[in-house]
């Protein structure tokens, strides 16, 4: 086995493997996509292994998971340029790449409090502009609050509970 | 491959392994070491895999990692079950089993903020007595304040800021 080949995880039989995220961020990843492997599903993680592309990187395998279209879209907040592979019977049976919307639309908290987004007695889904995409900058639609890469995260957790 | 053996990490080559980890509380170790990746330590971690003792287990493969004895007693309170094994050349020459003092000084803070180990002007380490096992019970010595199970990775964490 070469130095390189340590860390490597076998193959899922059913389910997701989340490739080319950047190295480091894989923490990240399951934090804003909520999975924390306490409900029971099988997950391998591996940080900072070689990638032809990247340099390094970090790789997320989930058996028996199935991401939703709106989980495509959190995950390339974190991670632009991720692939996600779903598995069948070991196999890759679908190949995505995820893809930065021009708009982000109910996955961010503003972090104003004083936002409308932040009324208790109003229900309104927040909207962030897509200004730039490296460094990841985005702009509330209605109080025009910027928000950094750095603040992802938090802002997306925060929305879930 | 059987459906058993998948999600299997490979061997790493000089590293620290800590086994045995109670299902779906990975997160919780890296957590209380402070590891998040980010720093560039190659790490695989696999959650909820089948295990002949636990039932299911997690467990953690840190590429070119040593623990301090301190990092020991942190992870007997989120895994007394958990196994550290050290690894050099593919191969474990120590093998260790965490364990629970009876007595957690200087690793967590009290919740308590009229405790005197949280008073600023003082430098108090805090000591808390371990009252029950299993479930975890444990208690201040200064103040009385009792903390369960739950309130560790918080107070780990707060205590290291």
């Amino acid at each position: 086995m070469s130095e390189k080949s340590t860390l490597v995880v076998s193959k899922i039989k059913h389910g997701t493997v989340i490739d080319h995220i950047p190295a480091g961020k894989a923490m990240n990843i399951l934090s804003v996509l909520g999975i924390s492997g306490e409900k029971g599903d099988r997950i391998a993680i591996i940080m900072n292994v070689e990638s032809e592309k990247l340099g390094k990187k970090d790789i997320i395998k989930i058996e028996g998971k199935w991401l939703e279209p709106r989980d495509f879209d959190v995950i390339s907040l974190i991670a632009p340029s991720a692939t996600v592979n779903i598995v069948e019977n070991f196999e890759v049976v679908k190949k995505y790449k995820v893809s930065l919307p021009d708009r982000v639309e109910g996955l961010l908290k503003c972090p104003n409090m004083t936002c409308i987004t932040n009324e208790r007695n109003e229900s309104i889904k927040t909207k962030f502009k897509v200004l730039s995409r490296d460094p990841l900058k985005l702009q509330c639609e209605y109080c025009g609050t910027i928000i950094y890469k750095d603040d992802i995260v938090k802002l997306t957790n925060y929305l879930k509970k």
